[in-house]
This record gives structure tokens, C-alpha cells and sequence, in this order.
């Protein structure tokens, strides 16, 4: 339940570009697919010397890394395609701020991919370097939302996927990565739903601490989503992205907004529920106190009664009359229904069906 | 109740520009008017086909389609009309973002029209493409606020709503679309009249859900508003557009500026409702609280000393005194008076008339 | 006591520029001043061609029209001074936002001057044309704060008022409509004042409602206050107001200005009211339970103690002791004392002078 | 205690320029210091023809007058000295908004000096004339934070001080102005300091008005330096300031950067305190209820049994039992003490040492 | 526990650059590093002369001064490398805003450091003077974040620290003083995990304090990382850093996002937590008002029944009945079991396990 970031960095004063793989790293694997717009090949293992060749011979390259652990795969690759020391020291330390940079001949871009996983969210960093004709891609852990844009590869000979070059590689790739946010969102916003009514209904302790969970979840995906607007920007204005990808680029901004639009506005409505949460504790005090009220208000006075003919003295001439005891109680059940009709007309007894 | 967002989408990674219809969409309608200064036509059904014979041989048609259900037939729209694939890939998207985007020489504008049904706010989409002497507004239902317009165009020969251009009659619909806020948030005003006079007489549980629903619905609509405003800003920049429609079209941003100012004015006496109903559930629980504490506070120390003579010790004077009895009921009004006299005096009793 | 604005519009679509006079519009009166350096007439009514007329044959002229019943004179003025129809439409839908507009040859100044009339704010609209030698007013009612300037024409022979040009005359009327706030805001810090007052002594239920009041009334002002600095700035860069009278805007500017941040201060203040008072109902709500305690805690051990000896049991010794009666009366009275010393030492009981 | 700002300015309309002395101003008096590298004279009293006198033989003047009941010298001053009618009539009208206004030949500077006077704060505006070699400096009444800048001068021959010209005494003056907010901070911070404790000790109605009347006076502080970084900045870019004074100016600038941030780092300790406070409030409810909660259920069941055998029924085989009485009180003690078990299990009683 | 700064200021109005050291200053000690591509010297105890020695014949030396005890050294170190007065004052004076400045040949940049002692924020402040070939530091007190950038001088002959001049050197030492940030915070995450689980298991009065106590800080870090980013830039732009260096700054600058990224979720976990604590407080009332209501509500009508049956009037024909003792208690029995049913059904009792 602790949301607290474990930051593993290197002390303070280590020298910038040294590389160290996070805690718990899995075992780097390097899938790569090369194509044009006839041929394809695609290879699930191979060397970073082998990516090289590939990008080499073939008109596009992808090549996507899972798992960091070899530091040493890692700088090869860094070696072997002039990616800069301080780029690679933001793929190994996770939690980057999303980012586009240019450095000579590649660029570097950083998103957050978001899944929701055993109905927890899963914010997972994608780095992703964009060269002349190849695009290397970094992730923590294998499982990604590029599925659909794989197989577009795959059968999509002589189309745009396959002719548009690694600009147009990254911008399907970017693409999907913002595109994962909507069905996050659609169950972030279900959930908000069943809250509503669960704040209405049978709110307990334990409601205040999912609605501040959502609302810290939906800030953290906020926090990811702002710095990609710059990002994005940043991209479509790199000299290797074409004018017609740009246009694409574009649209993608456009999603990139209403996520933005919607996470607000599910942020309104979170503390929207915290209003109406605390305003319900309120109501069900008041309603407590009603109760106690009206039970006390109407029993007091009759048990004052009692008590006055419980007392002793010698001289009570009530106590010695015939019915004494049943006017009593008459008087006690007058007053009883009096003090009822008066609530009632106060409005704090209401007959509920 | 449920304000959370259905977003129909494609899985993340589709290709760009791929058509789906939503779902239960309407099947698709098609209506156009051509006229020119002096003629006019206007046909109910129509395939795209025969739209753009009429776009080809008059000086300005107003082709509407209501319906999305039809994927071929917004794609033949596409072709014959040369309307971006992106593009349409939003018309079929509903919830989109207010926009306006130029593409080669067609001009794309989404914006949200909002009217009052049933007690319900609809808000629905209107998508405008804007061509050299065309304009194409797609809908997803039948029903919109420019009949007022239909009407100018019949019966305007020589006017400037015939005459005007392309251009003008965009600003005439987008003018229309922005004005169909006013009579909306008209309405939200009486709500929130109401709501105040709710608020103080007899609040209950409903009224603070009502009140986040009105700030829902009024968020919503700022939301849908302000990028209106860019949008319309864009839409003067727009070259097709002459100078002096220009003119026209600052007046109808003046509009939205307006609408925003009322939208927040609402919003702040929305946001003020909560804290009035908040402090007047803590008045009535005060209230409750006091009389509680008047009651008990009274009759304690009656009870108490009637259970004092109650008690049944072989030794109490008291109780054998000739005038024991009275005496201690005269002490008890004492008491009782004394106490209704401070509660008084410290302003906890307040006689109502 | 209700605040939503009652929008007499056309219905969505009407054609711009369409002139509908407001609902229980006065009737049109019109009052003309001419004058240059040296002569003055004013005249009391006028045709918009009498007018006309005016502004052809003296330097400077000022038309005031009082009341928009008349749609036909408003129309004459309109082609008479060549206003643009949209901005004779601003002129007749009140509650337009305060901006200013460049037409052709005439400017268009929509400013929001305010007044207390019978304890109660009163927004009007003022409409300024401003043309090469003259300006033209439009008034909702009759009533406003010009009368000193009419004095500073009437005995300004040589003066500035009287030789300075429409556009000097222009900046006077706004400086007016501008201090006209000064009084007003005057009047809300004195009201201010005194709920601060109430808010600590004898705040009620009409208090927060009072609070609220007047929070929305200054958050009323600044919606009209907001704009009007663009529109003054606009206005100083209008090609007709000379360098001269620039440095006077200026100094209006800085006024607006001090405004602005007199409505923040009082704004302020009103929202720390609320504070106060939620936090005085606490301490009253607080107070009230210490009461109910205090009581509740020293009589029921005293009453329990009156209960076990008023139990009829057959063996209870002490009922037969000599001094059994003073015994218990005197462990009350003890018990009492104990208790009371203990609330004082926990701060609960303050002895009030 | 009443903050509302009297605002004596003219009513609406007046002509712009109009000089009248504030109400209850007192009188004017001026000194003068003349000086240059080497020669010091000063002045006590003088009138505006001798100081003009001083300027025109003096290579540095800096005239000072204190109070402003006199038209007539200010008007004498503005004459000789060629001060604009509009900044002399700010002069006159109190609670200015700081500025740096330039004029043809004169500067105008407007700012707040701020000191603690018996316990208050008092916020003077300083008015400030910047000639060719001038300094005419206005202020309501006598005493200000230049005592040590004075002794500079007597002291400082071939100091820059002597030898800096005009600008560099005006900089030194708005120096003296801006390190005068940070005493008042640092007093304003330990009030903070003795409120944090009061909060937490012995919170009480006075507590939450001495809260908000502390950020009521730092609201109105940050409200009096945040523009005086603008007019510091204008001051800095007048033509009349040399570049060595602008990187003293530029100090300057970053003292008034850290006084708004102390401004708001006080403003949010005060926040926080008002929300310590009311939590502080609650819990003291909590603590109350929870007394009364204890002792109420403890005591009802007692007395309830006390009840039970307090009755009168021919028939209740326990009151005759020989040991019937021991019995009972066994009893209650026995529930009594269970009670105290429970509830000292849900942490509703601890043991206070 | 009191947060208020101490500003120990020269009084308003000295002349600027007034030396005076900080009150408790420490003795001032100086350790000078001297190095080029190959060679290094290290000395611990050097004179401000024998510095200056050491700058005119290395080609890099890094000087670090600890203790500002000796405002003489300090005025010899200004005079020797051409420190400006202004500079050199805001070395002694603690508490001045991060930022970078340009003198003539020397560089000034101010930021701050903090680190953890004790369980408690230390911030300190590090100035830096950056000349054509040195770097020149001063800090209040020993102890440093700087011990790993001194250990890569010593070992990295031919590496970029010990070739990269003094830019970099300042860029390494700037770098150091960001990434002090990221252990800090990883200690207030952990401290807000702690009181998460705090606030709702124990929460008592020192669980608010404690929280305000983690905001505050956590909004003085805000206040110092704030500027820092704006002299990071300022320091990118400074003429002496090359353009290699540069990209190393832009490395840095992302890092001090993080870390404002980093304190807005922390202050927004703080703030939630506020909310958490307070809307636990209101469970807990309601919990404690439950009970009370529960047990009173149950006892009061069985009470007055008792004391219906011990009043004393000669005519009560129950008393007399065989089993009116047993009916009676019965009564009482079915009376409670149905209340707490009732109680029940209503939520008010759960069964806990």
C-alpha cells in the first residue's frame, strides 16, 4: 500500500554516464525485426553486434530490449550505435521524467507505458533511441502494448508501417504508448463509479483510503502524462521526423490532451467524493444524535415523574388517590406524545418506509 | 448517475486513421442544401456521391450527415471530398476535443453543441469540414440547434447568409453551437436558485449529491468550452476565411468568453452551495445538541433529588416535615426556572415565533 | 436573493446583428452637449438626426442616451454614426463583458460602471462610441456618474475637459466609471467589518448566508473589473487617443489596478469569515458538550448513589444507621466538589467575569 | 481590529490632477541635504523656492518632506521642480500601489516601508522624486528607515555614497525600504512561533483571530512588495540609472525575491496553524464525548439495577435474601469494573502521568 | 521545533557589501586541490596568498573554504581573485536565494545542500565562485557531499574531471549538490509511509503535528530546489561553460525536475494525509457517539420502567400480582433485545471478530 519511490541511485557524486543496473533486474533478451517494404525477417535472439549488422544491411531496423541486467549488453549497444553515456544512464535508472533529447546523429525518447495489473497500475518506463533507420527500444520487463503494431509489421507489406521510416516507426510506437492510457482510464473511471456509490451507501474507514489511493494514482499518471505533451512536442520538431509523420504527431498530441481532460476531470470527481464522503459522515453523526436526542428528551421528563412518586414523604396525597397511578401514567403518555408530535413537526422524526 | 466516460476505442497500437463506427450508432442520413445569391435546392436523402455532383455545379452546399452507423459511406465522403483519414477517424470518435485543424485544402472543426433533454444535459458532437465552397457537418443523432439557420438560408435570397460563402456559414454554425450554451446554462442558473433556497430549508442527503452533479455537469461543459475558444481562434486564422467574416467571428468568440465567465460564476456559487449546506448541517446539529443538553441539563438535578427522597433511610427529617412534599416541588421549579432563565440569558433558548 | 442572470437572448442561429431591445427596456431619452473652448449648448432631447447634426457642425460632441425601448432611434444612430450592427447588438444585450473594439471609424468601449442603491450592488452597462469628434453613451437607465464631468464641461471654458478632444472626453468617462468603484468597495470593507463583528459575537444561520452575499458580489465585481483592464489598454492604443491623454489612461490603469487588488483583499477577508465562523460554531458546538458533560458527569454518580439506598432491600445496614442520611449527603456533596475541582484543573470550567 | 482600508480619494469624476491633502494630515516639513564629494550642508527647514535653490547650486540634493497637510508647498514643489500633476496627486492619496512611473525630466517611485509600532504593523507609502540630481522624497508623518543612510552621507566624503550621483541615493533609499520588511519578518515569524504553541496548548476563540489577523497583515505585505519588484525593475531600466548602480539594483531585486518568499513561507505556517487549530479542536471534542461517553455508560447499567430494586412488586424474592444487598453492589462493581477493562482495551482511557 | 529564520541582517539602510560574519560562525579553514591532466597536490592548510599562488601556476585548482568565521581571510580572498563586495556579502549572509550571477571575470553561483543529522533537515548553503581556471567554494561548516567528486580527482589522472576545467568541475560539484537531494527524499517517503499507516491505526495529537512538521520541510525544500532551477540555467548560459559541459547541465537540470516532481507527490501524500487524519477523527467521534447512544438509548426506557414500579401510590395493582416482579423483568429483556435488533439491522452494531 506505501507509495514511496525507491529511488536506486548511485551516491551523490558519482561520476554522470556510469552505469549501474537497477535491484532486481531481469535478464536482458533482444528481439529484432528488419524490413522493407517486401521482405521481413525476424529474429528473437541475437548480440548487439548482430542488431548491428542487421541495421546495416536491411532499410529498418527494431530492435527491442527486455531486461536490464547485462550492463554489459547495454554498453555494447551504446558502443555499437553512438548512443550517449548519460542517455544510457537514464535507461538503467528508472522513473525518468518522460523526455525527448537530441544528441548528434541519435535521438532519445522516454514515455511511460500504464497497464493495469491484478487491478493494480503498472507505470513502466519505455526508452526508446531513434536513429537514421533503426529505433532501439529499452524496457524493464518483457510485456509491452506494441502487440498490434508488431503484427501490423508483419502483414502490412508495401503499407505505411513498412515504407515510412524509423520516424514513422517511433510515432506508432509513441503512439500506442499514449493510447495505453485510455483503457486505464475507462477503469480508473469505474471504479470512481463504484465509489460514488459505495459513499452514498455503506461508506466506511476503509473508503477514504481507496479514494485517496485513486486520487494518488490518478496524480502519478498525471505526472507522467504532463511531461510527455513536451516530449511529444519535442519529437515532432526533431530535423529526422518528416513533415507527413508530423501530422500523425499531431493527432497523437490531440489523445495525449484528452487524456490530460480526462484525468482532471476524474480528478474533480475524486475530491468531488471526499466532499460528499465527509458530508455523509456528517449526516450519519447528526442522525445519531437525532436518535439520542429524541430518546432522551422524551424519557427524561417521564422518569423525572416517576421518580417524584418514588419519593418518600409522609405527605403525597397523590399517592393515596383512587387513580393516582393511572392519571400518572395518562399525564407521563401525554407528555410522551407531545414530544413526538413536536419532533415530528421539527422534522427530526421522519416515518420512513 | 454514472458520469464515468465509455470510450470506445480501438486497442492501442491500431493503425491511425482506421474507421469503427461507435456503437449503437444511428444509421446515416443525409441531407444538402445548394444555393447560390439567388436559387436554392435543398434534398433530404442523398448518396455522397450525388453531394459532391452538387458541390461540383453550385456555389455553396451545406451537405449534413446525422448518423455514424455507415463506415462506407463516410468513406466515399472521404474520397469524393478529399477529408483527411485522421479526420475521420475522430468524427467516428466521439468525445473529442473541441478543435480546428487545416489539412491540404479542406479545414477540420469539432465542437460540442449541449442542450437540455429531459432534465439531462446532452452534449454531443459536431464535427465541420470546410472546403472551398462546401461545408460537411457530421452528427451522431438527428436533432441540432440550426434550424434558425436552414431558415435564414431559405428564406434569405440576397442576403449575406447566401452569399456570404463557405466561410460565413461556418461561422453561422459554429455561432449557433456557441449560443446553444446560453439557454443551458440559463437553466443550470435556475438550478442553482433553487438549490440555494434547498440548501437552507430542508437540505437532506440528495442535496449534496445534486449539487456535485450540477458541478459535474458544469465542469464538464468548461471542459468542452475552453478549448472552444482556441479552436474558434484557429477557425479565424484560417486562410479560406475573409476578412470580414473575421469580424463575425470575434464577436462569437466574445460570446465564449462570456459563456466562461458564467460558467465560472456558476461554478463559485456551486462551490459556495457545499459550504452552506456543510455550515448548515453544523447549525443543525448544534441545534440538536442544545436541546439535548437543555433537557438533560434540567432535569438531572431534578431527578437527582427526587431520587434523593427516595431514598429509604430510617433517619430523614424531611420526609416527615408537614410540608416536605411541596417544599421540594417548589425547589425543583426553582431550580428548573433558574435554569431556563441562564439558558437564557447565555442566548441557547431563542423563542420562535 | 437569487443571482442567476436572466439572459434575454435571441435563440441560437438568429442572424448577427439582429437589434431586440431587453425585456422592460426604459424609454429612449436623449441629452446632447456641444462645445468647443469657448461655447457650449446642451440640449435636453434630440432626434438621432438633430445629433447628427451636432457632431457636423461643432468640434466636440457628447450624446448620452438614456433607455433602449426604442429600436428604431437606436438604428437611425446606428446608420447615422456608422456604429456596426454587432456592436449596436452588444448595445441592446446587457451583460456583455467589457472590452474594446476597433470598427472602421468608430471605436466601441463596453464598460461596467456600479452604484449601491438601497443597500443593494448595482452593475449598469456602459456603451461608449467613440468617433473622430464625438461620443456617443448608451444607458440601460437614467442615473450615473458622470454628473461632475458634465460640471468640468459646463464651467471648463479653456480647460482641457472642453479643448481636449473625444478622445480626452473618453478617458474621462472611463476614469469615471472606473472610481465609481472606490465607494462601492468602501461600502463592502465597512460591511466586511461588520460581520466580522457578528461572526464573533452572535453569529446565526443568516450569517454564512450573508458571507456568501457578499462574496459573490465581490467575486461579481472582479468578473466586470477583470476585462476591463485589457479593454483600457486597448482603448490607450487606439489609433485615435493621443500621447497626451495616453499618460491620463495610464494613470486610470494604475486605478484598475488598486481595485483589483482591493476585491483580492476583501475577498480575502471574506473567505477568512468563513473560517472564523465554522470554527466559532465549533467552539459554541464544543461549549455546548462541555455543559452536557459537566452536568451529565457530576449528577449521575450522585443519582446512583440516591438509587442503591432507595432499594427496598431487607438487610441494607446503613439505612439504619443514626447518621446514615447526612453520611451519603455529605459523600454527594464530596463527590461533587471532587469532580468540579477536577474539570477546573482540565480547563473545562472557566469562571466568567 | 477593523482592516477595511478608509479610501479618502475625490468622488467619481473629478478632474484627474486634483490636489487635496489626505484627512487629519499633519503638517509639512521639509529638511534638505546638499552635498558632494567633499561638502555637506543640511537643512532643517526650508521652503520649496530654497530647495529649488540647493538643486540648482549642489552638485546632489535630497530634499524630504514630511506630512502632507500643505497644498500649497506641494503645489510650490511640483512647479519648481516640474513634478507631473498626476503623480502629485498620487503623492497625496495614500495606499498607492508601488510603481516606477517615468515622466519627462522626473521619475516617480512609489513604495511600502514597513515597521512595528507598538506591537502593529504600520505600512507607510514613500513617495520619491528622481531628478537630474535630485531626490525629493515624501512621506505622511516623520520617522522612517533612513536614520543610517543619513549618517552615510554626514560620514561617507569620497564614499560612493557622496560621489554616486542621484540614482545610486535613490537605489540606497529603496534599499533601506525593502531591508526594512525584514525585521517585521522575523517578528512576524516568532508570533508564528508563540501561536504554534498556543495552538497546541491552550487554544482558545482568541487563538483563530489572532491566526488570521497575522495572515491578514502578511497578505497585505506580500500584497505591497509584490509589485515593488516590478517597479524595482523599472527603476533599474530608467535611462537616468548608471549600469554600476543596476547590479546594486539587481541585489536589491533578489532581497525582495527572498522577502516573498519568506512572505510565503509565513503565509503557509499560518495556513497550516488554522488547520492544526481546528484539529486541535475536534480532538478536544473527541476527548469531551469520550468523558461523557465513559461515565454515562458506565453509570446507566448501575443505575439501572438500583432501579430494578428500588421497586415495589409484593413478589421479589431477592430483596429478602440475607445477603441480597452485598450481592448487588458486588454486581455493579463487577460491571463497573468490566466496563473500565473494555474500555481501556478500545484506548478510550489512558493513564496520564 | 520552531521553524522561524533567524535573519541575522545588517539593520536597513548599511551601506552594501558590508562584511559581517554570521553569529556562532566557525573558524575558517581552507583546503586547496590543485591538478592537471597528470599531476595532482593536495594541501589541507593554506592562506588566502598561497591559494591564489596555487591558481597562477596549476592549470586547475579547486579551493574549498569551511567556516566563515574570519571576515578578514574572506575580504583577502575577494581582493586576491576578484570576488565582488556584493558576492562576498552573500557569502555571509546564510539564507540567500539559489542563483547564479555574471561579475566582470568571476562567477558567482549560490545553491544548497541538504542532508539528514540526527533525524533532522539540515539545509546548508554552498557558494561557489567559478574563474577562468578555479573554483572557489565556501560553506558554513564542515561535512560535504563533495567526497566522492574528491576521490574521482585523486584517481582520475586523464580522466574528463581532471581535464575538464573548472566548468566542469563546477558542473560535477552543482551535480553533487542535486543528487543529495535524492537520498533526502527517500528518507521523507519513508517518513510518509510511516504516518500513513499512523494516521489510520493510532492517531493522536502529535500525528498532525508530526505531519505538518514533514509539510513544512518538505515546502522549504520546494523553496530551495525552486530557484535552483533557474540557476542551473542561468549557470548552462555563463560564457566560461563550453559546450560539451553544457550537455552534462541539461543532464542536471532533469535531475532537479525530478526532484520537484519528487516534492509535489510527497506534498500532495502530506496533504491527503491531512484529510485521512481529519476524516479519522470524525469515524472516531461517530464510533464514540454510536456507543453512547447505544447503551443510553437501551437503559433509559428500562430505567423509567423501574421507576414506573418504584413509585409509591397505594393503588398499583401490578405491584400486588403473583408474577408482576418476573412480567416486569420480562419486559425489560424483550424491550433491549429488541432495541439492539433494531440497532443492528441499522448498522450501528457490528459484530467485530
Amino acid at each position: 500500500m506505501h507509495e514511496s519511490h525507491k529511488l536506486t541511485r548511485h551516491p551523490p557524486g558519482t561520476a554522470p554516464g556510469t552505469l549501474v543496473p537497477p535491484e532486481n533486474a531481469l535478464p536482458t533478451e533482444i528481439q529484432a525485426m528488419a524490413y522493407d517494404g517486401e521482405r521481413l525477417i525476424e529474429e528473437t535472439v541475437v548480440t548487439p553486434e548482430d542488431a548491428r549488422a542487421l541495421a546495416d544491411h536491411w532499410e529498418h531496423v527494431w530492435i527491442n530490449v527486455d531486461g536490464l541486467a547485462s550492463k554489459d549488453i547495454i554498453e555494447r549497444f551504446g558502443k555499437l550505435f553512438g548512443l550517449h553515456a548519460l542517455a544510457l544512464e537514464d535507461v538503467l535508472n528508472p522513473y525518468q521524467r518522460p523526455k525527448a533529447e537530441e544528441y548528434d546523429s541519435v535521438s532519445f525518447i522516454v514515455t511511460h507505458m500504464v497497464r493495469i495489473e491484478n487491478g493494480r497500475l503498472v507505470i513502466e518506463q519505455l526508452n526508446m533511441f531513434l536513429g537514421r533507420n533503426f529505433i532501439l527500444t529499452f524496457q524493464d520487463k518483457p510485456g509491452d502494448c506494441f502487440g498490434p503494431i508488431r503484427d501490423r509489421i508483419r502483414k502490412g507489406a508495401g503499407r505505411l508501417i513498412r515504407t515510412g521510416g524509423a520516424d514513422y516507426l517511433a510515432y506508432a510506437l509513441l503512439d500506442a504508448v499514449v493510447d495505453s492510457y485510455f483503457p486505464v482510464l475507462e477503469q480508473y473511471g469505474e471504479w470512481i463509479d463504484r465509489l460514488e456509490d459505495e459513499v452514498i451507501g455503506q461508506a466506511n474507514r476503509k473508503t477514504i483510503e481507496r479514494i485517496h489511493h485513486i486520487r494518488r494514482k490518478l496524480s502519478r499518471m498525471r505526472h507522467a502524462v504532463w511531461p510527455m505533451r513536451e516530449a511529444i512536442n519535442h519529437f515532432a520538431r526533431l530535423p529526422c521526423v518528416t513533415e507527413s509523420t508530423r501530422l500523425y504527431v499531431r493527432d497523437c498530441h490531440d489523445h495525449l490532451i484528452q487524456i490530460l481532460d480526462l484525468l482532471e476531470a476524474d480528478g474533480e470527481r475524486a475530491s468531488s467524493l471526499v466532499e460528499v464522503y465527509l458530508s455523509s459522515v456528517s449526516n450519519r453523526l447528526n442522525e445519531v444524535m437525532k436518535v439520542l436526542t429524541i430518546i432522551t428528551t422524551i424519557f427524561i421528563p417521564l422518569s423525572f415523574i416517576a421518580g417524584i412518586y418514588g419519593m418518600n414523604f409522609d405527605h403525597m396525597p397523590e399517592l393515596h388517590w383512587r387513580y393516582g397511578y393511572p392519571a400518572v401514567l395518562a399525564l407521563m403518555a401525554a407528555i410522551a406524545i407531545a414530544l413526538v408530535i413536536y419532533f415530528h413537526r421539527r422534522g427530526w422524526i421522519e416515518w420512513r418506509k
